[in-house]
């Protein structure tokens, strides 16, 4: 069918591609995983452990069968159901800010928020460290992007200053892959300085950080603060998919209005909206889950180090070990995996600095002897360094 | 708790937009829907009548219970299950492509390609018609864009003809404002001539276009093609949430390993992937659901044009429906809303060309007294042209 051409296939390159990334030994295969796995997961970011909770994955179903198995459309056209609202009341209410918007990914989330809230002239101020959806949101929007090194309020000070027109400072909360946290308060000391307004990436604080896991703005003191605004995801402590905008109201009317990711996008399913919403409410009822993924995370931490490994000390559920190399990380995981237990393995490209760990996550749900048996197999399986 | 400063607030110029917004009267506002909204829905793109089906929200129950309400990861770390191959395999076959890879969106998955099959020096010649989510995938990406006027491959032809380099034609199928087809064997044949891969975002064709719904793709000849890769949506015709490309499994592998909207984001929800599943079973097995849609959407083309009403002659489920101005437009809808019918309104900036309308999506469980209902409504409250 293909025509006579002077051109090579439109796709050799990919094959050459492929073969530059088999030499370094960085290729990445998908591998499915059994809705029986018995391996211990010490890789998800389920950190309070209900995305299989009978009352949350009951509240998927329900969802589905009352609203449907899709939302239809963009929550504009016939994609907002009132379950939709009253999730976002809910995470407003529970996070302590005005008001919030649900979006079909935290991805997308941040990409609203950052293409939304700039405009050409305007000035963001990004960690080094941030999530590849932050590095994106600033890609896509029109203002002008400086890179700060990683959590230097110092550094954004110097980026802020003397600019002129709109300013965002933008940070993660806890980075995903060394599990840090951010400093949240100097960083919006900063940014108030300047009259910049605060975004912050609570991906991996929601339900881990603050009182009951409201979130590390809260923690911060920052919750409902005029300037401040928080991305969060529903795929990781409320264990189901989705991403939500946290803000005062004029800013998430703002968003409904002018976010190219929300307008031209499908409302999230009802069955994640179900569940992210009772996910929120048993967090809610049983505010020790966000003591006890902290918990968790500093045993492992402490019994790694003791062990002797490069464990990073965890400001929430992430525990980052680092490895001698990219093959030694990658051999180690599969060991842990003939152990018993998936880990999370981050190699180049996924890692800014190039340096290759495993990612261990803490549950809330985990015992204490899954955790010793984990912190065994894991010690047993180390690299030499 | 704002310390002193010689700076504006930072969000104060979101009140002069939305001040600006409400004076034009193109202020936008998420109207939820009950679960037993008697409205008669010609809003959704629940095409096929699919996402409120038995059998579809049964499955997306099954899936939540089985496998959690989320994927807990990235599809690289813990977020790919069985369900999610078993989903890509059928997707796979079904549209006639060799591979397929599910994300969270079908915006995820234009974003995905455009920017992992294109690097500094591409180019992408891209239609003026193209969804939001493409035109964010040309920015995203490192390669300059062309935008060519809608629907001329001749145009295309000129802004490949002398590029060096990797280039990429990419156009929607069916282009969701005015739900008109793009020519895509002409594009085709440009595109071979100078070894330019096709993208062909097929949101509107999947379930609607070709042999029992097989897509736009297939309907051309240009399934399983080696140079055309094409991008779907899971929240259209198969009534759930989610995206996939579909294409050659070299290039499925390369994104894989190079796509960042999907190394970086949560699985797409097992519910959601689940309820994909059930719909495409669905339409295998009752390939008559394409035709009928398309039928009705004849149907009411047919009907408001004898009416005197600027109906666009479908090419697949939109029927798009010229109104005088936004207001015009508004208050159609909002007629049509108290005559017991939801209808789509698209007003600036969501439209391309400036051009108010209503926008009327047919679907296959629609009889014929409710199209004529429909047409009666929409007749008698048509504004005067
Ligand atoms: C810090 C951070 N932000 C955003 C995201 C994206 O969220 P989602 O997976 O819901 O798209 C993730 C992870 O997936 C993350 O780790
Ligand atoms: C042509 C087209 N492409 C992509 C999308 C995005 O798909 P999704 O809603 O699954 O993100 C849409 C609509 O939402 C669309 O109409």
């Amino acid at each position: 069918m293909l025509q006579r051409s002077a051109f090579a296939h439109p796709f050799e390159w990919i094959e050459e591609e492929a073969a530059r990334r088999a030499r370094a030994g960085l290729v990445r295969t998908l591998r499915p995983r059994a809705a029986d796995s018995p391996l211990l997961d010490l890789a998800s970011n389920d950190y309070l452990g209900l995305t299989r909770h009978p009352e949350v994955t009951a509240a998927a179903a329900d969802a589905a069968r009352r609203w449907g198995a899709g939302a239809t459309g963009s929550r504009l056209v016939s994609g907002t159901t009132e379950l939709h609202t009253q999730l976002e009341r809910e995470l407003a209410e529970f996070t302590g800010f005005e008001s919030a918007l649900v979006l079909s990914s935290g991805y997308a989330a941040n990409l609203a928020v950052l293409t939304a809230l700039t405009a050409g002239g305007s000035l963001i101020v990004s960690d080094a460290g941030n999530h590849a959806s932050i590095v994106d949101g600033c890609r896509l929007s029109r203002a002008e992007t400086a890179v700060t090194p990683h959590a230097d309020p110092a550094a954004v000070r110097k980026s802020l200053d003397g600019h002129r027109g709109r300013a965002l400072v933008v940070s993660d909360s806890v980075f995903s892959v060394d599990g840090d946290a951010a400093p949240l308060r100097e960083l919006a000391s900063v940014a108030r300085e300047f009259g910049a307004a605060l975004i912050v990436d609570d991906a991996h604080g929601l339900g881990v950080l603050g009182p009951g896991g409201r979130g590390a703005l809260h923690a911060a003191g920052l919750a409902g603060a005029p300037d401040a605004v928080a991305t969060v995801t529903l795929s990781k402590s409320l264990g189901s998919q989705g991403g939500a905008v946290l803000g005062p109201a004029h800013v998430i009317d703002h968003l409904v209005n002018a976010a190219r990711t929300f307008i031209f996008d499908t409302g999230l399913a009802p069955a994640a909206a179900g569940a992210a919403l009772a996910s929120l409410r048993l967090l809610r009822r049983e505010p020790a889950l966000a003591d006890r993924v902290r918990d968790v995370s500093a045993t492992l931490h402490r019994r790694l180090t003791d062990a002797h490994l490069a464990a990073v000390r965890p400001d929430a559920a992430v525990v980052s070990v680092r490895a001698p190399s990219a093959e030694a990380a990658l051999r180690w995981a599969a060991d842990c995996r003939t152990e018993g237990l998936a880990v999370g393995c981050f190699r180049p490209p996924s890692v800014p600095d190039g340096i290759s760990r495993l990612r261990l996550t803490a549950r809330a749900d985990l015992t204490d002897a899954q955790i010793e048996g984990a912190v065994d197999a894991i010690v047993r399986t180390a690299p030499p360094c």
